[in-house]
C-alpha cells in the first residue's frame, strides 16, 4: 500500500488535495455503500437524494481488490483513473454578482480589458524570451569553461598516459552539476521534473496539477535545466521552456504572486480559470517560440494541446488533404514542364518509412517500463538524486569510453571548425570525430550532424553513437531533473539519419540527418501539424516541409500501432483523468444514466450553515460542485465548493428569525482575492450558533448551469462537456429534478482498448 | 421593393427557398400579430402555444418602414439580416435510428469509416491538385498565344504607326474572353462569381448558401476563372481554387452526384451536414494548398474560418505572444553576441506601419459603395455581362495607354529575361518596363516585382501602375466573373512596396515589395495567422516570417479602425446571419427570454398527418425545426422539416383506429438518400383520408436536444450554440415546458456598433 500512495512525481506532496490518504475507509469499497440514499440528516429543508457520495464511485473491482493482497503487483498500471486530481473550471459561473459586473461595465471597459489582454500577452512574450535568453547564455558560458577544462586535461594526459584522471574529472564535474539540479527538483519541487509538457497538456485539458504554474516551480525549473544540460545528460533545454512560458503567463496574468505575497491590484478581472487558461496557452506558445524560433509552431502546439473544440484527428485529416493537394499539383506540373524531379528531392520522400515509428515506439516502450520501475522503487527524494547522479556518471563514462576506443580521425578544417576539437590519438592536424558528438551541448551536435560536409562522420561512429545515446536518453527521461526530450530525440534521429544518408551514397547526408531527426522525434512525441511547423521554422527552409510532413505522418501511424506517444504514456501512468478529443467510437450504447454519478449531494437555495459545513467537511466525498434546488427538488442553480468556502469565511449568514445580513454585501472581488488558493474548510471556524443560521445562495450560485437528460448518449454528453470546458454537468429528469451529476472522471473512465470499450477503475491514489 | 427582392448575386434564383417572395403579408409587420397564441385548430391533440409564427419576427422598425416609402434609399445596408438563408445542421440528430445504427456498428466498422475518411481526404487532395494544375496549364498556354499575337502586332505597327489597331486587337481579345466567362457566370451560375471565399466562410459558419457546392458551380467556376485571367482582368486564380476545393470535397465525400444522377452507393454514412462540413473544410484547405503551395497555411485558413470553437481573437493573441517572445530572444541574443542587427533586417520591421492598413481600408471602402451600387442597379444578368465586358475593355485601354506614354526603358538582360519584352519606342537592346508589368499574368508580375534586380523599375512607372491597378482591381472585384482578389492585392502592394524600397536607397526593393504585398493583402482580407503562413510558404523563406507577421498585425489593426475586411463586407451586404466568434461584449444584460422566438410551433409525439402537412405548408412561417412535446406540453424531442418530409413521402402513417403501419419500417438510408435536396412539401400528395391518420415521431425525433432556460444570458447561449454548431436550441421553463426556440438569426442579430449594442432588422429579402 505504501507504494501506492507515495509517488515520485507531479504531486507527491499533494497538500492541496484534502486529507484523503492512506487507510481511508473509502478505499475499501465495501465499507461505504454506493447508493447511500438513506443518508440524510435532520434540520435541513430538503431530504431526498442528497448529502450522499458522489464524485467518488468505489468501483474497485474484485481484480483490483485481489491486487492489493499481492503487493508485488504494479499498482500504477494504465487501467486506473486517479481521483486525486481536481478539475479546472473553464465554464464561467455566471451568477448574479458576475452578471451585475458585466452589465455595469461600459463598452470602454471591455475595450480596456481587451487592451490589457494584449498587454499581458506582450509581457508574457518578453519575459519568456528573456528567460530563454538567460538559460541559453548561462549554459553556453559555463559549458565552455567545463569543456575547455576537460579538453586541456585530456590533451595534457594523452601523451603521458593517465587518461583515467581526465575521466574522473569529467565524471565529477557532470556529477556535481546534476546533483545540484536533482536535489533542487527532488527535494524542493518535484513537479519541476522532466520537460513539463505532459503537465501543461493536462492543465490545458482542464486537470489541475498542483503547483504546476507557481513561481517557485519556475525558478527551480530554470536552475534545474541549466544544471542538467551543463551536467552533460542526454537532455535538451527546449521542453522546459514550454513549461516556463506557461508559468510566466499564469503569473503575469494574475497581477500578483502568492509566493511573494505581492498583489499589484491589477488584472483582477482575469482571476479565474477561464481567463488564466487562455493566458497559459499563450505562454506555452511563447515557450515553443523561444525554444525553437517557431512562433507559428508555438501557436499550433497550444491549439493542438489546448483548444477546447479543435479536433486533432480532423486537423490531421485536413492537413493530409492539403499535403496531397500540393503534392499532386507539383507532380503534374513538373511532368508538364518535362522536369519530373522538381518537387524537392523525391529521394527524401521515399525514405524513413518504417524504422522511424518503430524506433520511437521502442523508446517509448522502454521508458514505459522504466517509469513503472521508478514509480515502484525510486520514490524517495534521496534515491531520486542518487539515480540522477548515477546517470550523470554513467553518461560521462560511456562517452569517455566511446571516445577512447574510437579511431575516427578527421582532418581539421579551418572553415567548419568544431568548437572543441580533440586530437586524442589522432595524427597532428586531425581530430577525433566521435569526441565532437559527445563533447558538446546536444544542440550543437544536432547542428553539426545537419550541416557538416559529407565525409565528416564515419559510419561506425554514427552507429555506436546512435545506440549509446538512444539508451542514455531513454534512461534520462523521467529522472528527477528538469530536462526535455526534444533535442536528444533529434540527436538520435539525426545520427541514424546521417548513417542512412552515408549508405545511400548519392544523397546529402545532412538532409537525411534532418529527416531522421524528424522521424525519431515524431515517433516519440507523436505531434503532427505543430511539429512540422516547428521543425520547418527551426531549420528555416520551407522546401523540407513536405518530406518532414510525410515522415511525421508515417512515424505517427507506425508508432501508434505499437504504443502511445511518450507524453500520453506519462499522463496515463499518473492515472490523470485526461479527456481526449472525442468519446470512444463504440460508446453510443452508453447513456448518461449509466455514466453519471448518482445520487447527488444537493443544497437548498436557502440552506442551513451547519449542513453546508458538514457537506464540505465530509472528507470521504470531497465534492467540488453542488446543484442547488428548490422544493420539490427542482434544479435552480449550481454552486462550487470554492464559492461556499468564501461565503463561510465572510460569514454571509442570515439569522433564522429575521433576514438580517450579518456582514457587508459580498463582492466579486472577495472571490477573486481568494483565487486560486481557497482555504480548506478545516481552517474556517463556525460557532454552534452560526451553524443554526441560514445562507442564501441565490446571488452566488450559477442560475443557468448546462443540463442534459438521462437518455443522452455518452458521445453527446462528451461533446458538450469537452467543447464548453465544463467541470460539472447536471443531469435532470423530465420534471427538471436533479438525478445525477457528470464530472470529468465519469467521462475519462471510458477508453478504447484492444478489445473494444474498456472502463478504467477509479482509485484514490 | 423590386430592388429589394431582385439581387445580383449568391442566390438570385433561390428556388430552394420556398415561395416567400414579394408582397408577402409578412413584410407588413402589422398584418401578422407577433404573438399569435390564439391560433390553434381543432382535431389536434395539443393546443396551446403552437402552430404560430416563429423563426420570423417582423421587427421592421419605423425607420425601415419609412425607407420603403423612399425607393431612393439603398435597401441593402448593413443593418438588415436576411431570413432567406437556412442553416446547416452541424449537430447530429441522435434519434433512435441513428443510435441503433451506431450501436450495431462494430469496432471494425468504425475503423473502416476512419479509413474511408482518410481515403476521401486523399481523393480531395488529388482532385483539387489536378484542377489547379489544369487551370494553371490552360491559362499559361492560352495567355502565351494571346501575348505573342499582341506583341507581334505591336512590333509590326510601332515603326509604321497605327498602334490603335494593336489597341483594338488587345481590347477585343480581352473583351471576348471576359464575355464568355461573364455569360457563363451571370446566366448559368451566379454563385460562381467572385472568389467564392465569402461563400465558403458562410458555409463553414453554418449558413446554407444555395448551390454553392454543386458540380455545376465547379465547372462554371473553373471555366470562368480561366476566361477572366486570360481576359486580362485585374484578378487572380487563387481565391477560386479554395471554392473549387470545397466543391470537390462536398462531391467526393457524398459518393454521388445529384447533377449527374449517379450514385456510387458508397460513403453513405457521410451524407449529413456534420460530416460534409468536415470534408468541405479539408477541401478549402486543399484549395489554399494548391493555390499557394501552402499546406500548413491551408489548414490554418480552414481552422480560422471554419472551426466551431477556435477563437480567432485568442489565437491571434497567442500568436502575438509567440512573436514577441522570438523577437525578445533574438534581440537580446544578438546583443549578447555583439551583433545587434542579427534578427533578419530590422529595417523591414520598422516599415509598413500605417499606409498598409489605410490603403486596404480605402480599397474596401470603395468596393463597399461599388457593391451597393451593383446591388441596386446592375442586377440583371445581361447588365452584369456588359459591365464585365466594359471592365475588360477599360483594362486593356488603360494598360495600353500607360504603356504607350511610358518611356521607362530598361536594358534587355539575357539572364533575367522577361517573357514578353516589348521594345516599343525604346532603343534597340532595351525594353519598355511598364509594358512588362501589364503585359503578363498578374502572378508573373508579382514574381518580377519581388525578384528583379534593383533598378529594373522606374519609380514613376511603379507609382502610376499602383494607382491604375488599384482602381482596376477595386472595380473588378464583385463583377459577375469568377476571380480572386489575392493576386491583384499582392500586385498593388508589391508595386508600392518596391516604390518605397527604391526611395530608401539602402534597402533591397524586392524585400520591400514582399512586405508591401503582405500589407496590402492583409489590409484587404484581414487574415492573420493563416495569411502569414501562406505567404511564408509561398515565398519559401522563413526569415521573412517575422516582418510579414508584424506588417499583417499592423495592417489589421489600422484597417479595422476604418472598415471591416473585404469578405466580411460582402457577407454583411448580403445580410447573411453570420455568427462571429463571440457574442458582443456588452450583451450580458440580454437573456434568452428577450432573444428567443416565441411562441413555438410544437408537434405532438403522435401527431395528425393533416396537422403536420399544414404546419409544413405554412409559407408564411417556413420553420425548419419543431420541438416535439407530450401532454402537458413537456419537451420530449426535436424534429426537423427534412425528416418530416421524408416521413410524409414514405407515408409512415398509423391509422386512427388500430396501430397498423402502412409501409415498411423506415431506415436511416431513406433519410440519407434524400439528403441534401429534400423535396418541397408541395410535391408530396397527401389524400384527405391520409390526413386523418396519425404519425408516430418517437423513432425519428432527436430525443435529447440541447436546452437552456429563459434566464440564461446571451453570451452563454451564444457559446453553446456556436461551440456545438447548433441550428435550433430549445428554451424550456422550470417544468420542462417549451417556451421558446433560439435559432441562428436570433443570435446573429446583435452586433457591436459604434454606439454599443445594435440590433439588426430582420427582412425577408
Amino acid at each position: 500500500m505504501s507504494n501506492i500512495t507515495k509517488k515520485v512525481s507531479w504531486s507527491s506532496r499533494g497538500d492541496e488535495l484534502g486529507p484523503v490518504g492512506e487507510g481511508t475507509p473509502l478505499l475499501n469499497g465495501s465499507e461505504q455503500p454506493r447508493h447511500s440514499r438513506q443518508f440524510s440528516e435532520g434540520g435541513s429543508l430538503f431530504q431526498i437524494d442528497r448529502l450522499s457520495t458522489v464524485d467518488l464511485e468505489e468501483e474497485i473491482s474484485a481484480e483490483e481488490e485481489s491486487a492489493r493482497g499481492q503487493p508485488k503487483e504494479i499498482p500504477h498500471n494504465s487501467k486506473l483513473l486517479s481521483l486525486k486530481y481536481e478539475s479546472l473550471d473553464y465554464d464561467n459561473s455566471e451568477n448574479q454578482l458576475f452578471l451585475e459586473e458585466e452589465r455595469r461595465m461600459s463598452f470602454t471597459g471591455f475595450r480596456c480589458l481587451e487592451i490589457s489582454r494584449w498587454l499581458i500577452c506582450g509581457l508574457i512574450g518578453v519575459l519568456t524570451g528573456l528567460i530563454a535568453c538567460f538559460i541559453d547564455i548561462v549554459v553556453e558560458k559555463v559549458a565552455r569553461y567545463k569543456y575547455e577544462a576537460i579538453k586541456q586535461n585530456i590533451e595534457r594526459f594523452t601523451e603521458v598516459g593517465g587518461l583515467s584522471i581526465s575521466l574522473i574529472l569529467w565524471a565529477v564535474l557532470n556529477f556535481s552539476f546534476v546533483m545540484v539540479g536533482s536535489i533542487l527538483v527532488a527535494f524542493f519541487e518535484p513537479v519541476a521534473a522532466g520537460s513539463g509538457i505532459p503537465q501543461i497538456k493536462c492543465y490545458l485539458n482542464g486537470v489541475k496539477i498542483p503547483r504546476v504554474v507557481r513561481l517557485k516551480t519556475l525558478v527551480i525549473k530554470v536552475c534545474g535545466v541549466i544544471c542538467s544540460v551543463i551536467g552533460g545528460l542526454a537532455v535538451g533545454k527546449e521542453g522546459p521552456m514550454i513549461h516556463s512560458g506557461a508559468v510566466v503567463a499564469a503569473g503575469v496574468s494574475q497581477g500578483r504572486s502568492t509566493t511573494l505575497k505581492k498583489d499589484l491590484m491589477i488584472f483582477e478581472y482575469f482571476r479565474r480559470d477561464t481567463e488564466k487558461r487562455d493566458f497559459v496557452s499563450a505562454g506555452a506558445a511563447a515557450g515553443v517560440s523561444a525554444a525553437f524560433g517557431a512562433p507559428v509552431g508555438g501557436v499550433l502546439f497550444s491549439l493542438e494541446e489546448g483548444a477546447s473544440f479543435w479536433n486533432q484527428m480532423l486537423t490531421w485529416r485536413i492537413f493530409f488533404a492539403s499535403m496531397i493537394s500540393t503534392f499532386t499539383l507539383n507532380f503534374f506540373l513538373s511532368i508538364s514542364h518535362n522536369n519530373t524531379g522538381d518537387l524537392s528531392n523525391p529521394g527524401l520522400i521515399n525514405f524513413g518509412r518504417f524504422e522511424s515509428g518503430v524506433l520511437g515506439a521502442l523508446f517509448n516502450f522502454l521508458n514505459y517500463w522504466l517509469t513503472i520501475f521508478r514509480i515502484r522503487y525510486v520514490h524517495r527524494p534521496c534515491l531520486q538524486v542518487m539515480e540522477a547522479m548515477l546517470v550523470a556518471a554513467v553518461t560521462a563514462s560511456v562517452s569517455f569510453t566511446m571516445i577512447y576506443f574510437s579511431n575516427d580521425c578527421q582532418p581539421l578544417d579551418s572553415e567548419h571548425a568544431e568548437e572543441y576539437p580533440l586530437q586524442l590519438f589522432c595524427a597532428d592536424g586531425e581530430y577525433n570525430s566521435m569526441a565532437t558528438t559527445f563533447f558538446n551541448t546536444p544542440e550543437k551536435s544536432v547542428r553539426s550532424l545537419f550541416h557538416n560536409q559529407p565525409g565528416t562522420y564515419n559510419p561506425l561512429t554514427l552507429g555506436l553513437f546512435t545506440i549509446t545515446y538512444f539508451f542514455l536518453a531513454c534512461w534520462t527521461y523521467g529522472l528527477a531533473v528538469s530536462a526535455g526530450v526534444f533535442i536528444p530525440s533529434l540527436l538520435i534521429g539525426a545520427a541514424w539519419g546521417r548513417l542512412c544518408g552515408i549508405w545511400l551514397i548519392w544523397a546529402d547526408p545532412g538532409k537525411y540527418a534532418l529527416i531522421g531527426a524528424a522521424a525519431q522525434l515524431g515517433g516519440i512525441v507523436r505531434m503532427t501539424l505543430s511539429l512540422t511547423v516547428i521543425l520547418v521554422e527551426a531549420t528555416g527552409n520551407v522546401t523540407y516541409g513536405l518530406p518532414i510532413m510525410l515522415v511525421l505522418l508515417t512515424a505517427k501511424i507506425v508508432g501508434d500501432y505499437f504504443q502511445e506517444g511518450l507524453y500520453d504514456i506519462h499522463i496515463k501512468l499518473q492515472s490523470v483523468p485526461f479527456l481526449h478529443w472525442e468519446a470512444p467510437a463504440t460508446s453510443h450504447w452508453l447513456t448518461t444514466r449509466e455514466v453519471m454519478s448518482s445520487p447527488v449531494t444537493c443544497l437548498n437555495r436557502i440552506e442551513k450553515v451547519g449542513t453546508i459545513v458538514d457537506v464540505l467537511s465530509n472528507t470521504s466525498t470531497n465534492h467540488n460542485g453542488f446543484p442547488v434546488v428548490v422544493q420539490p427538488s427542482k434544479l435552480c442553480g449550481l454552486i462550487l465548493r470554492s464559492q461556499l468556502i468564501v461565503l463561510l469565511k465572510h460569514k454571509v449568514f442570515v439569522e433564522l428569525a429575521g433576514s438580517r445580513l450579518t456582514r457587508r454585501k459580498l463582492q466579486l472581488k472577495d472571490f477573486r482575492d481568494a483565487y486560486p488558493r481557497f482555504p480548506p474548510i478545516q481552517s474556517i471556524h463556525v460557532s454552534q450558533d452560526e451553524r443554526e443560521c441560514l445562507m442564501d445562495l441565490t446571488e452566488f450560485m450559477n442560475p443557468t448551469p448546462y443540463t442534459v437528460t438521462q437518455e443522452t448518449s455518452l458521445p453527446r454528453v462528451f461533446k458538450l462537456f469537452r467543447a464548453l470546458g465544463l467541470r460539472h454537468l447536471v443531469v435532470i429528469d423530465d420534471a427538471n429534478r436533479v438525478v445525477g451529476l457528470v464530472t470529468r472522471k465519469d467521462l475519462a473512465r471510458y477508453h478504447l482498448g484492444k478489445h473494444g470499450l474498456e472502463e478504467l477503475h477509479l482509485a484514490q491514489t
